[in-house]
């Protein structure tokens, strides 16, 4: 049986912290390519894979996301070497003929608004969550954030309304400046129960 | 700079696959505390933790379970050494005081039902992605699914109303048997943009 290293477990999971300050350093393409090409393995519900990103790195980019922004989430987004809108295509299940042809599982969404609503933002969810932990796989620091006006964001990057943001992350190597103390976490007791 | 090694990469996610079949080998309670003190650390929305789990491994808690399972998946969980049940709470906003103590974060939540809900949904399905990805962390094979009724689950298992079941996760060892071909993935073209 196959364990992550204690390197590891302190990259991703026990010692990582959420950045609000970046070194000047830039992000290379080719690291967000690697960052996509480990996110995009994990699971999502039949492979649906509804995630979509833009990853903000121009300052004209960077002034379209102004406007959206809550006054605390604006001067660490603006300064930020990137900043990626994680959001989600409605229309993800056109390409499950492509992604899960063992069914027709298009044919499970189509007309079903309430169904294609709650697994695209669950399955978008999940894949920022994966977005986050591959980040931290590839060296990158991360300071995500759901504090934004998702409307403003949607009119200004996705006018064709198909495609809706469901959370802003900050990416870059982080100076470790103004760290907060890390806050608690609840306890195995307060969390789980096992029958 | 620090980086995922090449076998941390394969153990969480260029090689993991989601497993149907589970040898025998029980999962202790030490393993489910290790893989919850690993899923607890990476980020939720100020801190507000809201995924609350419980592992069903008896046959008395399976059969609490199987009025709930969709017909494809009812052999492979019954027959999984554990299955958990991934949910929120909805009244997580309760313990920000403890969780967040920079700001009162409560007053964001309280009689704001909208916000209540999106955050509840966003920030479970982060931490069951997290919870995905410690649990191969330390050394368990994953099946997780969607395909149930969650107003059975919640009946049966979260009857005070206050906590809402999310999806499900079969847990164990896996034995290898009939794993599908992986699916193809979206390429970073059809995903991604840099802007």
């Amino acid at each position: 049986m196959q364990v992550l290293d204690d390197a590891g477990r302190r990259l991703l999971f026990t010692e990582a912290r959420t950045h609000k300050h970046f070194t000047p350093a830039p992000v290379a393409d080719s690291v967000l390519r690697e960052l996509y090409d480990l996110m995009k393995f994990p699971p999502t519900s039949a492979n649906c894979s509804p995630a979509r990103l833009i990853f903000l790195r121009s300052n004209e980019a960077k002034e379209r996301l102004r406007p959206a922004l809550s006054s605390g989430n604006l001067e660490k987004t603006m300064s930020a070497p990137v900043t990626a809108i994680i959001a989600s295509d409605l229309a993800f299940y056109e390409q499950l003929p492509k992604l899960f042809p063992q069914a027709d599982a298009r044919a499970w969404f189509t007309g079903n608004d309430a169904m294609i609503q709650t697994t695209s933002f669950r399955n978008s969810s999940l894949q920022g969550a994966y977005f986050l932990l591959a980040a931290r796989a590839v060296g990158l620091d991360t300071g995500p954030m759901s504090g934004f006006d998702n409307a403003k964001v949607d009119a200004a990057f996705f006018p064709h309304g198909k495609v809706k943001s469901n959370f802003l992350c900050n990416l870059g190597y982080g100076s470790g400046e103004k760290l907060y103390p890390r806050n608690p976490r609840l306890s195995f007791e307060e969390v789980c129960t096992i029958l």
